[in-house]
């Protein structure tokens, strides 16, 4: 799909012109995969700010053959490191023009040996100018999310026909049955190392699994996501094995009500802290705020973790085809906690929720 | 294990000494990891040079209770961004102090909000003062590190014994197996994305498996790892499927030559450089130089890649027990490549190959 890359790229160019840059310097491999296709795991990749023709992508031998055939439409440079490659470059090129570089990626050091090979460029610090482009997806990305959160979707519904959630097996069985799963509908590998947390474990916002073992009566939380061309999907939910006690209905209805009013929330031009706030009240007018230690939601594309942050700290506001996650958590230290997560796309008017696993309490 | 880690501490407070710094802000997880036990997505720790009852770590709210478990040893800031945190707690105590950080991990950005905030600290540029000492290994960490080759070595066994190794598979079904038996002795997860190539998939050398059926008379490549407390494994077999060609015992036997000269120029004192060229010297000599393209192997432990870089343009010696990967491979575009690689610990005399593996040409 060079065209699709070559579309990217063009928007970024407009990005430079902004920015007063004559080039952009780019050296996260996300970045550089949304503008080229490149998957390998060293690339560096030069944008002029006056037309592509002069668009220069370096990677080192181990790509030599992947390049030609995943960036047929760039001219190439095959050297180590490629990032300095492609400074000494546009120092020939560009003469005293300004050339942006990723500054929220490349370390301090990195941008020392820049600094020694640069003779005539001037280098500027340009942050995430394709992560802004990346957090409006068009609509092949968003073709690669739905299938992504599809296959999620029926790798639960598997596990929970086959019976694959229940007492005695282990946490750590669990993941692995369910990360199968997803492999054999088509994930390329899990989005993220994925969560079983059961029991006290559910308290854990971020636990990983154990050897632990399920047993009637425990809040089993899993989130997990796959991944389909490189986009990931993002979900998490919360199950009883057995009959819910009192506490567990009502911790999970207040998680779910929290969840919907933030869902309701996700559209065009509001604040994304705003929205983080429409599910927190909830949560905090039922005497829970302290229990909901994380943020509600973030971006979810090449990265499972992007642009924007859905969180009180959070700044901007979201537009339409902004892929988020909404994930709101109570976790009760020792007894147990519910998140429920979707992935969904902002849409005029409500979202398009692309996770649609059941959010009603599922009893396994 | 808090004492295993306040011993690696002691070692890297000499080291603040020797850089004249009066504290180290340390942001990279793997190198907080080593020094603390904390296994969580984030956090930041703060080292002075003159004594470990002033270390401070800091994570987030997600992971307060996680940090009372792992790191009970230390006292702990909850607070996020967690890094200015720190900077904020070393301004307040270090007075006109000398602040080092780690340069090779920090952004450029992250270095302009801690050059914001650090009001009569010097912040110093502190590279890789943690990698050094992660490269010579301790006992446990050797321990774990054996273990994680040992299910490798299983994995690999369950396989061929079960016939999972056959023509008729795709790459995909041969890589989730390998991950599903390591996952069944015990790994925590993949060491890195399985590559399984097949045919002329294995002349790439950073393949990744696709849905490309495996075929009699096939090369096989399969590079895959275990993980144990953290620790990776890292190996490389090239299997034939069927009867092999001549050509193809010919390649095999001569990367297997120059694993072997390459494994037993792997010693203490020796250059890095001086390693790989013992290998690469074997290649380049049979015409192939060419077509070893990547360096000889790298420093494994709490990441599959780490220092010291086995290669030509490598700086440095070996010393004792650091552990490495010997690598070498030959890949012929279009027809099918072999890389042979083992993990193994650096040792007075000949190394202790921690893959036991066979390298003797398997058919399958």
């Amino acid at each position: 799909m060079p065209e699709i890359h070559a579309t990217r790229r063009r928007a970024l160019r407009e990005r430079l012109h902004t920015a007063e840059l004559d080039a952009l310097l780019l050296t996260d491999l996300l970045n550089i995969r949304y503008l080229t296709g490149f998957t390998g795991s060293n690339a560096a990749l030069l944008v002029h700010s006056d037309g592509d023709e002069r668009t220069v992508f370096c990677t080192d031998g181990r790509y030599t053959a992947q390049a030609e055939a995943e960036v047929p439409d760039l001219r190439k440079i095959i050297e180590r490191p490629s990032a300095l490659a492609l400074v000494r470059e546009a120092d020939r090129q560009l003469a005293r023009g300004a050339l942006g570089f990723e500054s929220q990626h490349v370390s301090v050091e990195e941008h020392a040996s820049f600094v020694d090979v640069a003779e005539s460029v001037t280098l500027r610090r340009a942050p995430e100018l394709v992560e802004r482009l990346r957090e409006v997806k068009d609509d092949a990305e968003i073709e690669d999310l739905r299938e992504a959160c599809a296959i999620a979707d029926r790798a639960l519904a598997d596990l929970l026909e086959s019976g694959g959630l229940r007492p005695g097996r282990t946490e750590r069985e669990v993941a692995r049955d369910l990360e199968n799963r997803m492999a054999e509908h088509g994930s390329e590998e899990p989005a993220f190392r994925t969560i079983v947390a059961t029991g006290a474990h559910s308290a854990i916002p971020h636990h990983r699994p154990t050897d632990a073992v399920l047993e009637t009566g425990d809040f089993v939380k899993l989130d997990f996501g796959a991944v389909v061309n490189g986009y990931h999907s993002d979900m998490t939910r919360t199950i009883v094995l057995g009959q819910p006690a009192q506490w567990q209905r009502e911790l999970y209805e207040l998680v779910a009500a929290a969840q919907e009013a933030g869902t309701q929330a996700a559209r065009p031009g509001r604040e994304v802290a705003a929205v983080d706030a429409a599910a927190r009240s909830v949560i905090a007018e039922a005497g829970y705020g302290e229990q909901f230690s994380h943020g509600l939601g973030h971006g979810v594309g090449l990265d499972v973790h992007e642009a924007p942050r859905l969180a009180q700290t959070g700044v901007g506001t979201l537009s339409a085809c902004m892929a988020v996650t909404v994930e709101p958590g109570v976790y009760l230290a020792g007894r147990g906690g519910v998140r429920i997560e979707d992935t969904l796309v902002v849409r005029e008017g409500t979202p398009e929720i692309l996770t649609l696993s059941t959010k009603e309490l599922v009893v396994a």
